[in-house]
């Protein structure tokens, strides 16, 4: 029925005849799906930028003034279960939009929302989602501009799906991507890392861990925009989300095509997360977070950007975990371990820990 | 767990313990979720429009220069079948916002597309419903700037949904609102009605006709630019999509506390969509169309408008269906029959047809 049934899918079907849970997974299959299903079948330069969001340059298109450019940003949240030690589906999907705009180097200022609701959820929980969406657009500095709701039958959704938009102003021209990295650029690090997975998957499988391990999630734009009114000439962020810190640092090292050497004892596992990684079989530096983001960096403004971080309170435990060690080359990251031991690490495959946002 | 816990929900739970597909229908029960929830929990300007989309100024919020008025808008996609006569999910995605930005009176730019994906279903659907987004895309002058894909377990949804949001920018400083809606408007609509809500019926349930019924799955922008470009005065808009004519209509009157007279014979209906409609039980004023809208302009206005509208192939058969007869009370719609009846129709209410956007 579609005009397009002759133009064969350039995903081999003899590898992924099908969709699995590790497509949406964060890590190398849900690459593939962007690069081999999204970009050629969409093919826009917005997309080639491989960012967490796009910078849309909106008077090139007619416009005879100068405009601030925009950011503009999407997700959808379909994690399980919707309430979780630390967060709720709501308040994430606000986080969410909110530090994907802010890792644009944007200040966030609308959201929309878009919910997929399953037949029979009860109106209570619907209403507890939505205040909590509402309390944390305005603790963002945010406002829902738009929305939409649709319902599928019992059975074919589950409970509620959120998307959310995002759009925000960059204050200053900045070109935050991967490939603004820069051999000798330093790798800062917001704080510790795997509590959001860790939280989500104690809640779901009612696990329970000696303490209770509670959700990062937080909105990021404050601390992000600390360091860029602070005129600091920072050249990339991303937030450690799906697949966590491991898969961004290969993403932007293989985006930017250069080599990246981290020391593994300078990042900050609390030992609880730890504790629950090692009875998982879980490495930490692959668990999701909702609150932490790494930041590129020159070398010579490193402790200038440490010390701006760490006078918020969402990023008090900054620190500089590694840096970009040689250019012109396929990206690697090298992760040099407590005993002294080095090795390269890969984004994640396969799935860890599916639906956790 | 959640802090929200101790307030309690505004909509009785006597009265709907748990939503069901009549709360997606775009009717009474959807506006009811709208007002109730939604706009109490998020509480923003923007959403007091009761508009399709947001007219956003970015410009008030910092920028020291003025800015042309943004339009954002989204929606999420849950047809079910995937592929119907006449369009695709992919291409109703596309379409469905970037009629939502040109009832705002935008110029459509840029969607975001964030999918969310059944494990197991084939890749090759996946590129199908991409390329027809993609092609969808280009036809109707957006690119899409940005994504996001998640994967949940088989039976947690249905195949492939999708969430698209819309950045468009407003060429002229129109107010297109309902509260803009005056005595004496003429109301204009661009074509015949009903055919995507039967094609997208006649494809889920396996019904033939005696004539192959197809979507009317359209981009509206080129036409709509076309009246804005030609200095109109055009006061509201809207496409009819969910809920259909009479929901739109009552929508507005509501909105703008005005009395609307709709002429019946007036109102194009293609003779197989009548006899369709009476074979299935359907009032054809409900069923939902993806490329027809309404205009408001003032009456002297609307042969000029028609004549600009008529000239376009997307509402070559607009025509004058009625007009606002008078202000200053309850919304109210009066349909006159054929046979010279009249009668008050109101908002869908419960669900006609579910899943058909």
């Amino acid at each position: 029925m579609s005009p397009n049934e002759g133009i064969s899918c350039p995903v081999p079907i003899s590898s992924y005849p099908q969709i699995v849970v590790a497509h949406g997974g964060g890590g190398r299959l849900t690459h593939q799906l962007i690069e081999k299903i999204f970009m050629a079948a969409f093919g826009s330069p917005e997309l080639e930028t491989r960012h967490d969001g796009a910078v849309l340059d909106i008077s090139e298109r007619g416009s005879p003034n100068r405009m601030p450019r925009l950011a503009f940003t999407t997700d959808s949240y379909v994690v399980r279960p919707l309430f979780f030690p630390g967060g709720d589906i709501g308040s994430l999907a606000v986080h969410g939009s909110v530090n994907d705009l802010a890792m644009c180097g944007a200040r966030p200022l609308f959201l929309s929302a878009g919910f997929i609701l399953e037949e029979g959820l009860p109106m209570e929980t619907l209403w507890r989602v939505a205040l909590s969406m509402g309390e944390a657009a305005r603790a963002s500095g945010v406002r829902v501009a738009t929305g939409d709701t649709k319902v599928v039958e019992k059975g074919k959704g589950d409970g509620i799906f959120i998307n959310t938009a995002g759009i925000g102003v960059l204050e200053r021209d900045l070109r935050l991507a991967p490939s603004s990295v820069r051999e000798g650029d330093a790798i800062l690090l917001s704080g510790d890392i795997g509590r959001h997975g860790i939280a989500v998957l104690s809640a779901r499988e009612g696990l329970s861990f000696e303490s209770d391990i509670q959700s990062d999630s937080a909105p990021l734009a404050r601390p992000v925009l600390e360091l860029i009114r602070a005129g600091l000439d920072i050249h990339c962020m991303r937030d450690l989300t799906r697949g966590g810190l491991g898969t961004a640092l290969v993403e932007i090292a293989e985006a930017a095509r250069v080599r990246i050497a981290v020391d593994e004892t300078s990042i900050p596992v609390r030992e609880d997360v730890q504790g629950a990684c090692e009875i998982l079989g879980f490495d930490p530096i692959y668990v999701a977070n909702e609150g932490r983001f790494i930041c590129f960096v020159p070398e010579k403004e490193a402790s200038r950007a440490l010390d701006i971080l760490k006078s918020d309170p969402l990023a008090a435990e900054a620190r500089s975990i590694g840096r970009v060690t040689s250019s012109h080359e396929r990206g690697l990251v090298v992760l040099r371990s407590q005993v002294g031991a080095t090795r390269i690490i890969d984004m994640l495959t396969g799935e860890q820990l599916p639906r956790i946002c």
